[in-house]
């Protein structure tokens, strides 16, 4: 069993090195190459080129990008298409729009080359010792990747979603659902350092993985991260991401479906990129022209705060 | 070792069940039982009424209670309080509300009579097979419970959170968190049925349990449940919820804590319990008076709604 991987990033140079290791012969081949000396000694063999790339593999070939979503798709698949012959599939195993996937599957079926949209779900520690793997295509493509990307796979982690697109579709809405619990752990762990109580985080979520409700892999990573950063100062309050989860929005929106958790989530992460917010400045400038209320902090107001009475309400202590 | 135990409801009889099995004399009591006789055969002592239970344990005794959150704890507080002696410790494993058990730890306090609160996670299945514990409460009674409970909880589920109410308190985030994947992954599902893929949601449930990034008990569980309800529609839209997220976002105000994902979790619960909704009803008048626009669909629209060309953008099209 062979394949090609074009992108040797950290998701691909660990994709590879799995399939040398599970006993697939892999050759890669990627722009750049930084850790040629790691590939190597794990039985990767890396291609000059695209082009030696393809010619060392045998026909009918299993190609699987690894590359960034957007442009360096379609550029791989311009290259790589003239050299390709009929019942070669391509496999695309990044985060693209499962939209575009059915556009390269049409262009690529009129070359009799198979296409494969593949959503890889694992991170890096997947991609090392077995993803999960949701793919769309025709069954004949598919049944073509299927062999390597189910040895690829951890056992039972291989899903055949559907036809083209279908894959990618997945793994978008497993991005929209990653990013709500996400957010919703983040939430709460603004809630307990906020609180009176001083908990010990780390050792809570170690609690969580054991036997709670919550407990699955999120919550096992975010024991990790708090022992690796106790201080959590240092962690910067900004989240980036790839997109998928405003694609999954813009599904949503097509399809009428109500999703005001998710579409929190990625708001949320809008607002972490700082820059303040021109709402918060046109809400400020509203109630400085209807009530002269001063800009910025009210130190009174601020001591109220600390004691939990904003606002004035005095039930509680009459009570 | 030995612990007693009030409230035999489905959680209680699992715990006291899962007491005897593994080497706990655990005496039981509840208002009404009606599993007398598999308690009985796993060995568990059924007490003809409170004072009894208090009898057959020996100073200093671990009162366990697994009763609904609210007037049902301080009723059996009242009740047990008179027979207790300094260095028995009450232990609540319910849902209450963590400024309650501050109330009555200090309250049980007077009587020199320990207080614990215990958040209790895991489902049927881990009353049954070992449960996660979060609790809260002094050093000393803590250390009074904390045998029985590092037997009950599954191995390393056991966490000491801090002072009084630390461990309602961290029950309470818990189940906050959870609300918000629980949405999340609701929303998810919802993206997927109304798409114009058929994809067999048990069986992409089951591949993300394998290897994915949002893996966990959760994703497990909806597998089940679409295995067991694959026509879903028998599924009442309705969900009920016993309170807790609602304090979550109660502190969260009080703390000024942005909490969005996990309060549109707690608003998509009441916006579930269906009714219909005055805000809907109101913005259709008001669209109506504004623009004479009709109340309840519009043909015309719903069609192009399904062509999903509403709003009529042709850029798409065009392109």
């Amino acid at each position: 069993m062979e394949f090609g991987i074009i992108g040797l990033g950290r998701i691909g140079s660990n994709l590879a090195i799995h399939a040398a290791e599970v006993g697939i012969r892999a050759v890669g081949f990627s722009k750049e190459v930084t850790n040629l000396d790691a590939l190597g000694r794990h039985g990767v063999q890396v291609a000059a080129g695209l082009i030696d790339l393809v010619k060392s593999l045998h026909s009918p070939r299993v190609i699987f990008l690894s590359v960034p979503a957007g442009p360096a798709v379609d550029e791989a698949l311009d290259r790589l298409v003239p050299f390709l012959e009929p019942w070669d599939v391509i496999v695309d195993g990044g985060n693209s729009h499962f939209r575009d996937s059915i556009a390269r599957f049409r262009r690529l079926q009129k070359n009799k080359v198979g296409f494969v949209d593949c959503g890889t779900s694992g991170g890096l520690e997947g991609a090392r010792s077995g993803a999960c793997f949701m793919v769309g295509g025709t069954e004949d493509a598919v049944a073509r990747a299927a062999p390597v990307l189910m040895k690829l796979a951890v056992e039972e982690g291989f899903f055949y979603a559907g036809p083209p697109g279908a894959g990618h579709f997945c793994k978008m809405v497993h991005n929209a659902i990653e990013f709500g619990m996400l957010q919703s752990i983040g939430e709460g762990v603004e809630l307990m350092r906020r609180s009176d109580y001083r908990i010990d985080l780390a050792d809570l979520f170690h609690a969580w993985s054991h036997g709670s409700v919550i407990r699955g892999w999120l919550v096992e990573l975010m024991e990790r991260g708090l022992r690796e950063h106790p201080d959590f100062s240092d962690v910067p309050s900004y989240v980036e991401d790839t997109g998928e989860v405003n694609w999954a929005l813009e599904e949503a929106i097509e399809k009428e479906v109500p999703m005001p958790a998710i579409t929190q989530s990625v708001l949320a992460l809008f607002a972490s990129r700082g820059g303040g917010s021109d709402a918060a400045r046109a809400v400020a400038l509203l109630r400085n022209q209807f009530g002269e209320h001063p800009f910025g902090p009210r130190p009174d107001i601020a001591k109220m705060r600390k004691t939990g009475k904003v606002g004035g309400w005095k039930a509680d202590e009459a009570a």
